[in-house]
């Protein structure tokens, strides 16, 4: 791996590209209060030059360089936050000039199967690329993510409904068909003032929107859970709601049929999770809650069996911009880079 | 029916014992802003002799009064707002002393079965109070209600679910099991303060509690169908969730397997509520949110079907201290005294 | 007067120039459960043909049509709800075609001085039209306005400053300077979406904007306390404060050296507001807040005299969708239709 | 000083009396975070044997001790988080019992002057402990914080005012009488359930309370601005408000005859803030806004000259559990024990 020059000594170095979004703002943010990764640049093409303060108050105080004057090469590892249809043409253009190791954040390289991807996004992708990434979820896939050069950093919803399930699908307690009622915090929404977003609007209100099989993580939830239940299909109904409340995202995933006695489901969570740094478990009776989550890299989980209906309802809270975007990425990256995983993270 | 001495001509009157409370203040407002029914008292045994705007300074400037200064029969009706297990009693005592209508809006007499009221409230009641209640949901037992004495306002969520569900259980597509996902603003936990409901824990958050079959609401809502559904059991999987607003109930019904078609659900519903002056069928595409419901009378459904799983998902959204309590309860009282049933609410 | 043909019986009947704004829809809203005043038409340019409720799920359920399909001589009132500069324009055009009454809610209409209104909204506008527009303030002009054919409703935060300085200016206690620090809710911003009003912007947040004696306001309270206080000239210095609310503002009025004793400013207030149906005067320790003024009419006033400062803060909150607009629209068409001035509104 | 066998190799030890308040919460989350203090012991005398988490589900995992059952001499610093009244008795037994240093939290130490304490706080506490303890404002008593084995860490309203007005108080430009009007979130209340704390009180609401010159932090920062200048007396009018929302304290400072013209108010700070790691001064046009300084240390001001009446707002805003409490406490704690200033904070 290259060395930055601007780190200091011992320390590896990041780059940002679109720095200005939510995601890349709380990745700036995260970066720095790293103790071993420095921020070599953070980019925007329409604020280049300026601060980012300027879009976020509680930002550093970095300067924005337009991504066209930005060496790749000469940073540890590079972060793309970009839209999906946008990011991975340039994530194949940062390591064509010599970026070392890339995490992508946007849904570009997340769905490995072409034509899924093609349904769901719509957009083109290079599909080396695309075999190339690992999809970063380290509590599924820690040594590839460790040895990879791409990493595809999951979806918010992505990851709380993926950690909520994962057990019973490793288990093979999944039922064929599970029903998945998700909140999120308005930041999901991104930073774009649009009606929805409008105070006035969000404010004392909560909704479903995308309700079925439409929402772009659908598929994404779909293929985790297959890959760890040894390829059969599970099908995904989803519900997800806004939330007035900025950061947060909770799954409430209802399985109908798992077939575990009242034990049953707390062995295998405490089992399966035991090691994870970033799962926590809560004991009976305790519920998962977005505020246990927000600004730190937690997932934390509930386990609700309604035995006598066959039923495991589990909730899984995270911060979307936290293990649901940045805090993962940063993850990820700390596996990359041979760094503790847990290192400039909060929550374990 | 008496007509009360201190009501404007025409008018008629009414008492609320229990004003205090989040549904007793909601009444006062309903009553101080309906045309035909004027408010003769309102009690509190703490607050006797003080004004309303204490407890709650958007309260319409009314003084307290104490329960034993005040007669049931000098009013046209009156509506009791006590805590369940206190309540049924009060409305005994109102009966004997005179009162020519009541609405009670606890707990108390809302489950038919006393086996089930039992294990639920763990409250002792008279049974044949319970047996002469009418269960207070107009959608269901409008002309029941018109020649009652006594009316037991349904529970704000039990309103949301059954007003979502009714259609599908009346036309037998209710499967055995139905998953309901449940969002509450603050207020549905009432006035007293305690750490769940501290601005600093329920601000920023969202959390399921009770979730399973332990809700008080759940024999309710269950009862409602069954009478609904011609005495087949239905049994309902609850996940409530409280949400930093302060108004609004979403009920959010999982319905896997009714086999209905495309089409089937959207007359099923145009055809149950086309006359129903509070419920909302939303177009297809459109979804229910708390902001239509808030400050109103109003049920809003959505239906969102998900044919290729056998799915059918129901939203339904109440302003929870609207047609969740005291708007249903001038509903009722709108009916029982043979006023316009839509008179003193918004939201038609 | 005309009588519309759409009204019913008995009823006067009324459009809405601009129906899809903050204001508008609160019209709107306040029209429909108006027990005289019937809504004959609103209108939008954009939205011409579909409904408001598409605009907020909360409106009543009214068509929207094209302002040049709809005759204002056919309604005894137009309300006029456009943004300032395009207002007076369309005000003008609204007599013309026959309007018999008109409340403009927009800020061109509202200073009588020429040169102050250039140089505070950079607009033309007709200066007949100026002359004959009455400053919409029924607590300083409630003749004049009964008697007007035109009115200029006041601007929200210049209606909580006036109502709480009113007294004094009145009284010549008022100094020559006075500083007021005011908060405003989000919907005070408008419907469009803009950084600003983004949730996650103006959430957990409150700012000052504005400060000094630039925001626009500013004139029109100095207009109105110089004309209270025999032509003697105020000067304010402002500081609004957006705050994570809906509706309401609270200004918070810091007066050194009005020379009142303790029981002096008490007096004046009493004596000032003691017919005053929307003014509600508290109490002695007792404190305005935006809870007690949102979602009616009512401006709530209190007074905390620091004798030994020679300084006394007053505070006046009101809705600034009611008394700071809308409602206060519907007051003045009240007294210009002769109707009773607090019908249809809440909070006297 | 002591070495605390607890703490890593080369770090530094921290105690936490009173842990489970607001305030000893965010202490606990800040020593969590810092590089170079581990906590050894958080107490509570009504939750020992458990989890912080229980108390707050964001708090780090740490079980807490009974107060009897810490050795304060085993840690390199004290935090006492009590309530005023309760703590001056507590600090005393610490430094008996062998606490190398203190840093206390409450408002009892903070007050020089016997007398003023009596008036303000009516509680007894050691004078001699009184004349030892610092007041911990690094921006204006550094060196005598470094050598200090007692620190009186300021109030939350104190700090921010304290930050706006110094520069005016020690140049001599200060005015007699100087409104501040303030602004706070909720968790300045403290974490008891109260109806004021209610969400469904707080939420969508903002007033003014304790309006003159009765809050207890108007004799601290008289006392703070006093000693700035030269020993001139300085009075204060305060107006604090509460804002719904979590963190946060903008204190908007209104100076009437500062006699500053407009570049002297911009010199005055630019120079006086220079050095000062927590101070952000914003460029002309730019105010201060709580967001801006939520989860860090930062206090950020900016400056609003109105020159034609000589006056000058100044707005400063924090984080109240920040720079306002715990973030100040553990920049006096870094002073006191050697480590540079900044360490294991945000916001510089």
């Amino acid at each position: 791996m290259n060395s930055s020059t601007t780190a200091p000594n011992g320390h590896r170095s990041a780059g940002v590209i679109g720095a200005t979004g939510t995601t890349g703002v709380e990745l700036v943010r995260l970066i720095d209060g790293h103790p071993s990764i420095a921020l070599s640049f953070g980019t925007s093409r329409e604020m280049a030059g300026r601060c980012l303060t300027e879009i976020d108050p509680s930002a550093p105080s970095t300067s924005l360089r337009h991504p066209s004057q930005v060496d790749p090469a000469s940073v540890d590892v590079v972060f793309v936050c970009l839209p999906h249809g946008a990011s991975a043409r340039v994530v194949e253009e940062m390591l064509d000039r010599g970026a070392p190791a890339i995490v992508d954040l946007s849904g570009d390289l997340r769905l490995s199967d072409p034509n899924v991807h093609t349904q769901t996004y719509g957009s083109e992708r290079s599909e080396v690329l695309a075999a190339e990434a690992v999809y970063g979820m380290p509590e599924q896939r820690r040594s590839e993510i460790a040895g990879a050069r791409l990493v595809a950093n999951p979806g918010c919803y992505a990851t709380a409904s993926a950690l909520a399930l994962l057990p019973l699908a490793e288990a093979g307690c999944l039922p064929s068909m599970t029903y998945i009622d998700a909140k999120s915090g308005v930041s999901g929404a991104g930073r774009a003032p649009t009606p929805t977003t409008h105070f006035c609007s969000a404010h004392d209100d909560i909704r479903p929107y995308k309700v079925g099989r439409v929402h772009r993580h659908v598929p994404e939830i779909e293929q985790t859970l297959a890959s760890a239940g040894a390829g059969r299909p599970f099908a995904i109904v989803f519900a997800p709601h806004l939330v007035p409340m900025e950061r947060g995202i909770l799954a409430t995933c209802m399985v109908h049929g798992a077939g575990l006695d009242l034990d049953g489901a707390r062995r295998l969570y405490d089992d399966r999770y035991a090691d994870e740094p970033f799962v926590t478990l809560l004991a009976d009776g305790d519920t998962a809650r977005v505020r246990a989550a927000a600004h730190s890299n937690r997932a934390v989980v509930s386990l609700h069996p309604v035995p006598d209906q066959d039923v495991l309802v589990v909730a899984c809270a995270i911060d979307n911009l936290g293990k649901g975007a940045a805090g993962q990425a940063i993850q990820n990256a700390n596996l990359m880079l041979g760094l503790p995983e847990t290192e400039g993270l909060r929550g374990f």
